[in-house]
């Protein structure tokens, strides 16, 4: 009989903040981190792998909520886990002491989501199967069974859920060969980040082009004057038939949102991401309604499916950006995802930082083959940094994401990557 | 010159879940906690508290966070943070690595709330006020610059805020003489806890008419049938003319909950408490509708103003009931003050746990004397646990909260507390 045998928690920190890649309006200075956990198991080299990313202090935080939450596991037996994940996901959810500290929110919830995200690692990597096909096999009743519907079925419920299922039932095994033949499609934020010189973000742009991307995101937000003139060097660079979308990091007031979009006008955006406060539905729902037809997108600071729900029934996004690590991990995206299927939204994930890629390619690729109605609308973000650390680097060719064949959740990081980024004392950080 | 020279922060737990005190349908044994930040200056004597509450696991994690939060003010020069308060706030809530730890929601937020409220209990120390009187004796103008607009403008702006402070200004000082003289109603809870018998629930309904109070709230949500068996029980008990308020600590869905509801017509309900998820306030607001005129009542786990702001734009509540720790202390609270009174809402703040009696009052009292159309109308939770652990416990009498006297925020336990409830070394944990 397998067993948890220990929850291992380290505190990953990459100096990204030296080079100002991956700063924006509103971090300015992140350095990419992840409170990464190691689930050892009784199986000789059967290692569950899940995480939070963060960008920096705090991750120590992070790591102590991750560790209390996923030392509820040690000692169990793997078979009765793996077997009924949903009885896990709610005890972790609803342990009735933790779940003041949210609830579902903030660092007690993302901590279930590394831990959940582990445990899903174990069950793919015992069946031999990425995460996406082992979501993609499950049965509709079982991908719905996935989801605690506690606040959500005023919206969605079990039943409708499952019938979106069964309609794509029948295409799933061709979906899979053409994505396996094509991929899916990425678009770079690599050119667009704000601490980058006029220079380098029209450089960036033809590379971009270069490389095979079809959509490019600016970071803008900070100051409205500059974020016109880039903007401005970014389309002449890319031409009129490249996709171009911007960013703003919640940095706007709902008016500021509206007059801001106002004036990019000229620029045919072809989304306009976190325009203001992620909490704010009712705000992103007005913003839409204003600046209509230019698409609004938000999602990776959505803490949790009831969010989601109101986004969506409010019609407050035209398109959800699901992060891997936000939320409380496979239960929360399998739901977030059948959501936005409801609302006829589409779902472009958001990814970048450390391991995002890695890990949230596997709901983009399960979303376009279970539930999506058009798989040819999706993308998936794609930022061309530390891919080294991962045990399982994505591959993206031609500027599309190809579909992982290795078995597991995309959560690994490299054995390696402790001894140098352990913070304080990895050798990239230590006296 | 006085400079802060120390923070320290201490996991404080007292063992409630021993007597079944605070059991509700969703936290069924609580072990009311508290994470607990003494900030030391050099000048002898004067210490500034805060505190987030929580119900026991995940304290520890609480308090690192708020260790992190407030290691930011040591060595800082105490004249300088006490003249601009709302610059430590921004500086402190716009970190731009912890933010992504919330944004302004859960652990990273709360411990913003418990280093907030420690520099106004040391700037209510160094001026001889009690918190309460400190906000009542601010100008319009300087309360209206203690909130931080960037989300809120949209319902409530800076100019309008002071409309309504202007407004109240005449009636100051014969509002706190009148509060001074009566104090302000108290509503207790003592009576309706899950986990009591219905003899005692009888007996502590009797009991609390015999001390005065004027409205009884009833825990329910864990059985229907119970829950009307319960309520026809304390409906007896204290006959037609007493208020009796419900609270559903969450439990129900949308529709669940507007079932519920109605099948408790017959009892009167004075308010119906947390129906739903604190984040749905579009799944509020379609309750309140279906129910009304039955008042629907939250705030206790509203993670920011920005989300009490949706709350009200909504029309998802009649009562606001802020909680003193839940969310960024002093500068959101005062914010989310006057979002209810820009909403024609009566704020009810949430208290009971440990210490929360004692640091609310100061916002009801505030309220009541600067914000408020009728103070009348207004109410405060209490319930008489654990009060004696704090330095200046509050004063209930004839079921009403007497205007605090001594200096500070009433944010300070006792100096013995920890000796005996400090987790795990104290001598009620320790072995």
């Amino acid at each position: 009989m397998v067993s948890i045998t220990a929850a291992t928690v380290t505190d990953l920190r990459f100096p990204t903040s030296r080079t100002l890649d991956g700063s924006d309006a509103m971090n300015p200075d992140p350095d990419y981190s992840a409170a990464y956990l190691e689930l050892s198991t009784s199986e000789p080299g059967l290692t569950g792998c899940g995480f939070v990313f963060t960008i920096g202090r705090g991750n120590d935080i992070q790591a102590a909520a991750v560790e209390v939450v996923a030392d509820r596991l040690v000692g169990r037996e793997l078979d009765g886990l793996l077997e009924n994940p949903s009885a896990v996901n709610r005890e972790l959810n609803w342990d009735s002491q933790l779940r003041w500290l949210g609830p579902d929110k903030g660092v007690m919830h993302m901590a279930v989501g590394a831990a959940m995200n582990a445990v899903w690692d174990l069950r793919c990597k015992r069946e031999g199967r990425p995460l996406w096909s082992t979501l993609s096999h499950l049965e509709p009743a079982e991908v719905v069974a996935l989801v605690d519907w506690t606040y959500l079925s005023d919206f969605l419920d079990p039943a409708q859920a499952r019938e979106i299922l069964e309609e794509r039932r029948s295409e799933r095994d061709s979906r899979i060969a053409d994505l396996r033949r094509d991929g899916l499609a990425a678009y770079t934020t690599s050119p667009g980040w704000l601490g980058y010189s006029d220079d380098k973000l029209e450089r960036l742009c033809r590379q971009a082009l270069d490389d095979g991307f079809n959509t490019i995101k600016l970071k803008v937000g900070a100051d409205l004057d500059n974020d016109c003139r880039r903007l401005g060097i970014a389309r002449t660079a890319i031409g009129p038939d490249t996709a171009l979308a911007i960013d703003a990091n919640q940095r706007w007031s709902v008016p500021d949102a509206i007059a801001a979009i106002g004036r990019f006008a000229e620029f045919n955006l072809r989304w306009v991401e976190e325009p203001t406060h992620p909490d704010d539905v009712v705000g992103h729902a007005t913003i839409a309604k204003a600046v209509h037809p230019v698409p609004i997108a938000t999602g990776e600071h959505l803490a949790n499916p009831t969010l989601a729900k109101q986004l969506l029934q409010l019609g407050g996004a035209q398109i959800l950006q699901i992060d891997a690590t936000r939320v409380g991990g496979v239960h929360d995206l399998v739901a977030m995802i059948l959501l936005a299927a409801r609302a006829g939204v589409d779902v472009i994930p958001h990814a970048g930082g450390v391991g995002l890629c890695e890990a949230v390619q596997h709901f983009a690729f399960f979303n376009a083959i279970s539930v999506a109605a058009d798989p040819s609308q999706l993308a998936l973000e794609y930022v061309d940094h530390l891919h080294e650390h991962l045990d399982q680097p994505v591959e993206v060719t031609s500027g599309r994401y190809r579909l992982p064949t290795q078995p597991g959740a995309g959560t690994a990081f490299r054995p390696g990557t402790a001894a140098a980024f352990a913070y304080p004392c990895g050798t990239e950080w230590g006296t």
